[in-house]
């Protein structure tokens, strides 16, 4: 099992690009190939536009690559995703694609045009605490398609779609916008005020096509910044509110969120 | 001239309440009417919703009401946008709207159901440095219509639009959207880093809607807190890009922002 590791938003840091090499070397079960690109710097980014849409095009379209693992989030994958999701090759419709927070983006452009994307852990990860758990859940579907690293209350046969609350916000009515209907819709986020999770939630549930969905549930809403004043109902609340005045159903807790715990959520089970 | 205050988002400041209502009674063209409303406090609005747009229908159902006049912004319109636009008696068609900011959600609602709404000055802007000039700006333009106060790029006989950044990102794809179809549209913002611009830049302008404006100028992009590290691009040039990539002809500046300079903008001149 060969897996690419592209960063198309910011750069990787290289103790994270070794420790994790060193892990998939000693499990012995997959090569890691970290491309290059994963350690350019251009401001924000990890390299230009052009730069990171050239590295992932080009994993993308290697054959001997069965896995694009994506370095980390941070900002800057909406920049090259509609690029990224344009005239496929074959090879890149044979592979699967992993990563969540801003690679969202991606996932939302890849699985418009049906590749098998999921929502999981990424390489930086690995610097979390207990980050290493992270790391082997996210080889060990991209190896194995190992059901026990699955999201728990994934139902079989249903479609499932995994956000970062504040990406999939900004990414409603764009071109790369995926079909949510009749999928379960799991949301998650970090270092947001509640007042920003209560005004992305509007946004979210005011849109007729996720109004599609079968059901939301609710990951982890951590590091939320002090509201000042006190913004009056916590972030379950709010997600609970705006999903009973958009006439979704609210389906309780999601076990994925910014941490190490992050369980891995495929866009399409069926698929896999 | 009857102006009446309603704060549809955060409680306004008693002592800004006072100093405009002393500038309104110092002037004589204009009788100031405080809702008691905007003295409410519920966590981190003016009251709940329920008393909000209580507050709002009723001063829009109030025949001797020539004008509406938002008290302030900070989060929380968008909560009783779609429902303050529902139904409306004559009498709330037969006033103005005035205000900027979070209140851009109702400018949105309002402009869409065919009402004479304006992007400009609100009561609290008098506790900025220089604020009272905000202040009679606003006043000359809701009691005289004082072709002075206006943006100085309005083009008579266009439809022209402001808001804010942030609050039209959150407002795409939703019932309270508005038609930007030939319209000029202005944005500022605040408080926002250069990621984020980027990202509300990308999600706005590759709206298929959005992207049916005649035009879009940039206001005051103020207080950009720092990114880390340095983004790579300033404000303009992120904006002259999405435009750039959208197809959307970059008119240059405009005379609006989060400050006491903020000039007005009616969505509809033709109608004033």
């Amino acid at each position: 099992m060969k897996i690419a590791v592209v960063a198309p938003s910011c750069t990787l840091r290289p103790e994270a690009a070794e420790a994790v090499a060193a892990m998939a070397a000693s499990r012995g079960d997959a090569e890691l190939v970290i491309h290059p690109q994963c350690f350019f710097s251009d401001g924000h980014f990890a390299g230009p536009d052009e730069a990171r849409l050239a590295a992932l095009r080009e994993v993308m379209a290697d054959e001997s690559v069965d896995a694009i693992w994506f370095a980390r989030g941070g900002y800057g994958s909406n920049r090259i995703a509609e690029a990224a999701a344009i005239g496929l090759p074959a090879a890149a419709r044979s592979k699967s694609y992993l990563g969540y927070s801003d690679a969202g983006f991606l996932l939302a452009a890849f699985d418009r045009e049906g590749l098998s994307v999921a929502h999981g852990p990424m390489v930086q990860d690995v610097a979390r605490e207990g980050g290493k758990a992270a790391i082997h859940r996210a080889l060990d579907w991209l190896v194995k398609r190992d059901p026990t690293v699955l999201e728990p209350g994934l139902a079989s046969g249903r479609r499932a779609m995994a956000f970062n609350l504040t990406v999939l916000s900004n990414l409603i009515g764009t071109s790369i916008e995926p079909d949510f209907t009749g999928a379960d819709l799991l949301i998650e986020d970090v270092a947001e005020h509640e007042y920003r999770i209560d005004r992305a939630m509007f946004h979210v549930t005011g849109s007729p096509v996720v109004r599609g969905v079968a059901g939301l549930r609710m990951g982890r809403m951590s590091e939320i910044p002090d509201n000042d004043p006190a913004f009056g109902s916590d972030a379950e609340s709010i997600v609970r509110d705006w999903c009973a005045r958009a006439g979704i159903a609210f389906g309780g807790s999601a076990d994925i969120g910014h941490d190490a715990a992050n369980r891995v959520v495929p866009f399409d089970l069926a698929r896999n």
